[in-house]
């Protein structure tokens, strides 16, 4: 028996970079989860279905943040004078120790859950802690939310506090029940995530690798952000010609789907193997900025046809809105336009599809309208004042650079509504 | 009789940019609408008072923003392709005109001023439209609201488009009816408002400068924001030798108090004019990335000691919130920092102090908790998952980065709740 699912309204995707697809007073019909097609005229087999009617509203694809660590939520907007290192110190790993303790996990992760999906994101690639319990918590309640999600326990055996690292036997015993647990799950699924190389050994890197291909799971962590943490590197991995081989000559580059965030200083043959690996890159527009890392130059790995995907990052970056990530990524390409002419800004709809389909493509076939996309989607809601005056266009444009979750009516993910 | 006001709660605030001023659990006691004191135990004259017991809250001063266009409000968001002149002719002087229609201009001004006040403005230099029945409107809704704002009739005879630009007599008429009629108000007041140098006739800018002097009236207006603006004034003024220039041989420079939005392009002799003239300048972040104007070189500028204030400058800029704006000067500085290593950073205390006393100086003693400064406050809220484990510096950071109008729980003005 068919689940058919029929929305009203204007509906707008990005199918291509390029441009906006923008159907006027349209239906959009999804069976079982999936787009089956976008209609002027409803066809006559669907007459006699409830159409869900939003009248003058929008109808978007549900975003898709590549990179949040979940773990950091209560500290969004704090200690942001820090570089990274020092931050990560100073502040980020006495909160992440705090979800050993189960309670606090579910009452932090449940507010967590509650603001990211508020906002409009529907699918995230998250990053938890280095606790095993903790993390099931946050599975859990995600699982429940119904949204979709990788999470990951995050793997940490070395250079870090006591109170939060593992040893090498504990942190892969952890991540393998995890993946034994949930790896069958439908929306809500393991993602290995090895914090990033310093706090690694080759040993836990080595075990985590082996656990990506016996288990066909995905690989999530981050890539040359800074370049104190590029030397730290370079001094601790004296055998890697370069970063990236950390992860690579361990099989967490690209062996199974990965996904690194903020790729910011990476030479010519580096691109080359991101690309040739088919690793996705998340730019993460507002950490970059607030721990000073750097400016990722998208429109270059852009136009080497990377896979690059958007990434809210809390909270190194602060808002948990992935509109806002959108339209920091347009400011920051403006600021680099100002002062080399030759980079061509973001347009609207390139931000959007990077904060759409372009991480979309990471789970799948998620974060367009096309037919055969999952059907996760936001419903848009404006004031009359602006509805009346403005095209769609605008109007969308206008809800990512001032909207906020008042203005999400509805969110649905796999034709289900949250 | 004494109008005596007494808040108690965690109180914030920057008399110096280099440091917060915290009074943790305390009173502030506002005597006629201005800071009496601050006091740990309360003294024995007040002790028969009402106390507005905010508990655990902060209590901080009303934000300032020194430059906005109450007309373009209906635009946020929008049309951010465009560069500053484009922006203009393709999206702005439309809506702008509409103010021509009185009931138009009671419906947006009306939003327009719940919104300005809901995010905790308290105080701010407003420009409406080249409408004087339309600025009547705005003049009258801020008045019932209670807010403080200088509010401009915008002075254009030349270089737009007809249907919203006047004749030099009918531009200096409107002013003048405006000015006679609020010009002895306490709070909401008038200030004069050619839109900048290319849209006004010398004719005009005489006048007014006359206008300014004679009814002794502030002045406010844009300078040298984007270089084609600068070539610009440079062909339409061939006797000025600077764009500031223009405004000072007709007494628009700092003969009256002045405030102008931007003053991106700047040279030594020019800086040196705005301080002898004593001329507040206003960084407005977003505004200056969204239409690609340039960035303000403010480090520069505050070791120079020029007086410089916070502007959301909406619709240029998207956020009319002036934490976002507070926010975005510290990731703008912070982006400079990363290609000038000796150009420092905003600390959190000096935006904050830019966005309160900095600007509030334009209007008197307004922007900090020092005695005899008028009260005008905002009380924040945030969770107690918040409260009970962070700083009072870190929550209000917080509230800075990704707080809105719903932590706001109380807004006053000299002294009255809004």
């Amino acid at each position: 028996m068919k689940n058919i699912l029929i929305l009203k309204g204007n509906i707008i995707f990005t199918k291509t970079s390029d441009r906006f697809e923008i159907c006027k007073n349209s239906y959009i019909v999804s069976v079982n989860g999936k787009v089956e097609g976008i209609y002027k005229v409803l066809p006559e087999k669907y007459m006699d279905c409830t159409v869900e009617d939003y009248g003058d509203r929008l109808i978007i694809p549900g975003f898709v943040d590549l990179h949040l660590h979940a773990a950091q939520f209560l500290q969004c907007g704090m200690g942001m004078t820090n570089q990274l290192l020092d931050w990560l110190n100073d502040y980020t790993f006495d909160l992440e120790r705090q979800f050993q303790d189960v309670e606090f996990a579910k009452e932090v992760y449940t507010q967590f859950a509650d603001k990211l999906i508020a906002n409009g994101t529907t699918r995230a690639c998250i990053f938890a802690s280095s606790s095993t319990k903790g993390t099931e918590v946050l599975f859990d309640i995600l699982k429940q939310k119904g949204i979709g999600a990788y999470v990951g326990k995050v793997n940490m055996d070395r250079n870090a506090p006591d109170f939060i690292i593992e040893t090498t036997e504990e942190s892969i015993k952890g991540t393998k029940y995890l993946i034994e647990k949930y790896n069958n799950e439908k929306l809500v699924k393991p993602i290995i995530t090895p914090r990033f190389a310093p706090t690694s050994t080759d040993e836990l890197l080595e075990e985590l690798g082996k656990l990506a291909k016996v288990y066909n799971v995905p690989v999530q962590s981050h890539l040359s952000e800074n370049t104190d943490e590029i030397n730290w590197v370079q001094q601790l991995f004296p055998d890697s010609r370069k970063y990236l081989d950390v992860y690579d000559k361990h099989s967490l580059f690209g062996q199974t789907p990965t996904v690194m965030a903020h790729g910011i200083y990476l030479d010519n043959s580096e691109i080359d193997k991101v690309k040739r690996n088919k690793v996705t890159l998340v730019h993460c527009p507002d950490s970059n900025i607030n721990v000073r890392s750097g400016i990722m130059p998208l429109r270059k790995y852009l136009n080497m046809g990377i896979q690059v995907g958007l990434g809210s990052d809390i909270a190194g970056g602060h808002k948990i809105a992935l509109n806002e990530a959108i339209v920091r990524a347009i400011q920051l390409s403006k600021l680099l336009s100002m002062n080399q002419p030759e980079y061509e800004p973001l347009s609207v709809s390139e931000a959007f599809y990077l904060g759409t389909k372009g991480g979309g493509q990471f789970f799948g076939k998620i974060g367009s309208f096309e037919e055969g996309y999952c059907f996760d989607a936001l419903v848009i809601e404006d004031d009359r004042l602006i509805s009346d005056r403005y095209t769609l266009k605008d109007r969308l444009e206008r809800f990512l650079y001032i909207g906020d979750d008042r203005n999400i009516c509805a969110r649905y993910v796999e034709g289900n509504k949250l």
